[in-house]
């Protein structure tokens, strides 16, 4: 039998000789970060090593607001949106004064290492507190966008979508019996992910992602072609990075067709709920892989998870490189539409 | 036992003649229409009579899109959002003109009266073609907003409540993990129904509806009790009747506490979806009254229901009288948020 | 304007001079069973009252296992699923020495008067503690069931159908694609309540309730006639209380068509999951006007709601008087199953 | 700009000449069936080659149950659950005649290839229709259970795996009031890739699979140790391919701590529901490739993703060769369930 031969209570080599470490979210929430801490805690518990938590992010730690968490602490929370340690954006980090503060904090508590679980702003605050003060960091990408080199998905990324596919169901119904176009507006500020992925699993129109700024009169084309094939009723996605937005689009359909257009924003919602099963597995996952690798004596770098296989990025390449959207899915969302 | 007598074959009497009987959604579409839809389809075969379907409300009544529709048509229907005969706004029904041409068509289709699945709006559409042209019309209360008089609920204001309940449940996630305030808008352009039952649900702060135009300057003294009382996140529900919307709502907060406020619109998605089960038995009692209604002889009324009954109600009632907000709601929204 | 008038902020007399109450729940877990502790913890805090939460029901009263909860410890469990307080069965309960021990806990924590929050079996708890000790007992309907005397709802019931419904929703894709009938079991011991309204809600052929124990070989012409005018496939609906069960029905339906007939047991996820509003806004009020009731000097009564207004109903008769299933809704679910 | 010279209008080589195709969808259903049949459709029309659609799986193919379906057929499906070609078991398909008479058709229909969306039962079927009658066949997997090589997930996986997490964390609500064991039967005969999902994301305490069938006994300890650490209730998560299934599993905890143990077999429901956006993206990938896979010449092959790109496996090393489930993933549900 092929697993069998797994014994799950080994004990994971720990050359770095942790024995403390800590774990805050910062940035913005997503769904799936509570799995996170959990996995992060408890797979410390099981190695023996004791866990702080940070509260309130980076913001938190040049405060000093920490306090230990054991494997019970985290008891219920993997179904829970939000962050039970709280996030918040902290100016005062981006000064090596706040930087310095936290650090002495984290020595005062006797941390042998720190795991971010954020996006690429929170890897900043943790790049610069490494470099500075040669305490070993380790990010877990955890954001709706999907906007991290380095993993093939991030955080909450999975459950956004889903949200944000919930809504645009729900829109179709009044599109489809009003015989009305919806233009709706998913997050996204600086990549078209969860856009195009709505935009198949939703079967729109059309999209329009960071990724590709093009003209949007090209939609009233698009929008004809498709009333001339019968279709009632047009739904189109828009990333809200892309220029213009929303409104910007269903402004020229209106000016173009003189269809009575509907723009929906779907907005916070998208960072909130139940995380579906996808991010909570790939939390666990990434919790688990980011303890090992601080045990390991990795250091700046992203645990991710690349074509099914735990991976390991530099943390300034998370965000000096970029990741591209799937240029087969913004295909096959096109001849869907069809 | 208690229900062994019931015959639920009995055909029911017939004073009124009633062979054949047409059937159109108008207006906003609301998640239970198509049950309502289905249910005097199916009450109507079960009874010989049979149902003529118009497309697009009124604005298909005048231009005769209309069509035999039978008991299998409406399979499979009553889990779907909006409506499957469509609906539409008409300017040409407003005009006598208009509703001659309906009435032309009803008597050429040999049509002994009509059933109206919609709101207000769509109940003087009714009205006035009884008046002009003598066909007899019944209303059904289709709206999400739940503002007619005549019937304790409206059909679709159930799943508008739970949709715009679980996107609270959403937002409070990222409220609570951020600390931050909420400022939510429902729908509700005349009433607060929808704002009520989803501030007492969603637990909210403080609720604002278009019943009670009170200054919103208070709101910044909930705001700050409640933080005195330590509650690090607020939620602030607001109906878009309300003046100033959730906006202005938002405003006065930031000007009276300098704290970070969101502005959460949700918009159309409230339309649509599944509906709930309450939506679904409202929508089969009402639509099976209908079809009894006209068979008994009566017109000009709204079927509703009011304590659990069937009840009746001139159509002009529905938009004369107002139905208020529950008292008893509105009170328990502030004691619980304490 | 018709609620400015409204002052929510009103003290509530209190001729009971109640200073501290208790409140447990006890029985099955039903959805909404938080709401309702929330409620009765903020309107007591809110009128100046100590609440004493006990833990594990009957169970934990006996053994003492109680303590103070304010209106920060209910904070964000209005959403959550099962109760905080937690619930078990207790056979010592039964004993007067058990009820006496609980008794002589509740006089030691100085409590004016306890609420219980459960189904009768619970009321029954408390019957006799008030009788045999002078307690005030005040009873908030919590099951699923919706099988008791005095109250048109009971908190759980709502979501109970709505899961309930989804799951049919959900073998409804499958029996449609395989031409198959499914027979459903839903809670419902000795009531029909979720079985009747799932039965109209999902659109189903057949429903079987322990009200109307007739003999199930009816159903096989039923499924006959329905195959006869081109329905591929069937759901019936069974309650667990019905003779013989969903299996029994799925035995004669076998039996006397030969078809392919799969029975599905819903089970317990009945019990759990987020409440839907109509929960929330029931407990909400119905935990309210329990403080009110004690506060007001009544004893031994179930607070519940009819027809939209506030209900007392001695405890006895809850269990005593029998609330029938609506013989218009089984007639409805039958015509429409044309 | 990266994805700016994408043209999504490219026709797609031809060289196999195709000019019109089968599809069909067979074996038990799956959430995204309906989006793989649509992109089928889709791709097809935008590549101007016609498709037939085989209602009934093989069961209508020998039959002759078939007839043209365009673009406009199937929109509004993606999300809905179930398969509108219907799907059936054939035991005459499992005859030489059979396929004749299956092969008979298609060529009078002038197919040039057929599309089989189903398991490996399904994939059987076409590989004897390919060999006997040299008709061209593309394998799409679809079936919910994840157990085909070649692929990385299954299309209808990632619904049953949410549906089958929803219901454990509403069990969950219910365990953790009562302070009780759950043993939760997920479906998976041959392959406990549902259960090892649902178990790290619902955060199981145990999980058994068919891979590994192992003694129960062991679980005795893990319950006792987990109440030792404090844990009040436990959810235990069971494949139904494994020995005794849930059943086997519960009986052993109670005998060996005297606990309540509740049983809950989830079943059909985990083959239902809307789609999620995965599977929904998914089908649309592979529904798309498999009319390129026939349009480049390829036969007798299974479509798949794997690490994100599109593979290609001979239908019969699909069934031949085994998919592990990952080890990661198993020492991951251990390790977290501290």
């Amino acid at each position: 039998m092929p697993v069998t031969d797994i014994d799950p209570v080994t004990v994971h080599p720990n050359p770095a000789g942790v024995k403390r470490l800590a774990v805050l979210t910062s940035g913005g929430d997503a769904p799936g970060m509570n799995a996170a801490i959990r996995a992060v805690v408890r797979t410390a518990t099981h190695q023996g090593i004791e866990v702080v938590g940070v509260r309130r992010g980076f913001s938190g730690l040049h405060r000093g607001n920490m306090a230990i968490i054991g494997a019970r602490d985290v008891a219920n929370t993997i179904q829970r949106g939000g962050t039970i340690l709280l996030t918040a954006r902290s100016h005062t980090w981006r000064t090596p004064e706040g930087r310095a503060k936290g650090a002495e904090y984290l020595r005062e508590w006797g941390v042998d290492g720190l795991i971010v679980i954020g996006g690429d702003g929170s890897f900043h605050g943790g790049y610069y507190l490494q470099q500075e003060h040669g305490i070993p960091v380790i990010g877990v990408p955890g954001t709706i966008d999907n906007d991290l080199y380095g993993t093939d998905h991030t955080i909450g990324y999975f459950t956004a979508v889903e949200t944000a596919l919930d809504a645009v169901d729900k829109l179709r119904d009044t599109g489809a019996s009003h015989e009305r176009i919806f233009v709706i507006e998913v997050m996204g500020r600086h990549a078209g992910h969860i856009a195009l992925e709505v935009a198949v699993a939703g079967g729109a129109e059309e999209v329009f992602i960071p990724e590709d700024p093009r003209p949007v009169d090209g939609v009233v084309a698009t929008v004809q072609e498709s009333l001339a094939k019968g279709k009632a009723s047009s739904i189109i996605i828009v990333a809200e990075g892309f220029p213009g937005g929303a409104q910007g689009v269903a402004d020229a359909i209106e000016a173009g067709t003189g269809l009575e257009t509907r723009v929906s924003i779907l907005g916070h919602i998208q960072r909130g709920g139940t995380p579906v099963s996808s991010d909570r597995v790939l939390a666990s996952r990434l919790g688990e892989a980011a303890v090992y690798a601080l045990m390991d004596g990795m250091r700046g770098v992203m645990v991710g998870r690349m074509n099914g296989e735990i991976s390991y990025t530099p943390l300034e390449e998370t965000w000096e490189k970029r990741k591209d959207v799937s240029r087969d899915l913004y295909r096959c969302a096109k001849t869907l539409s069809v």
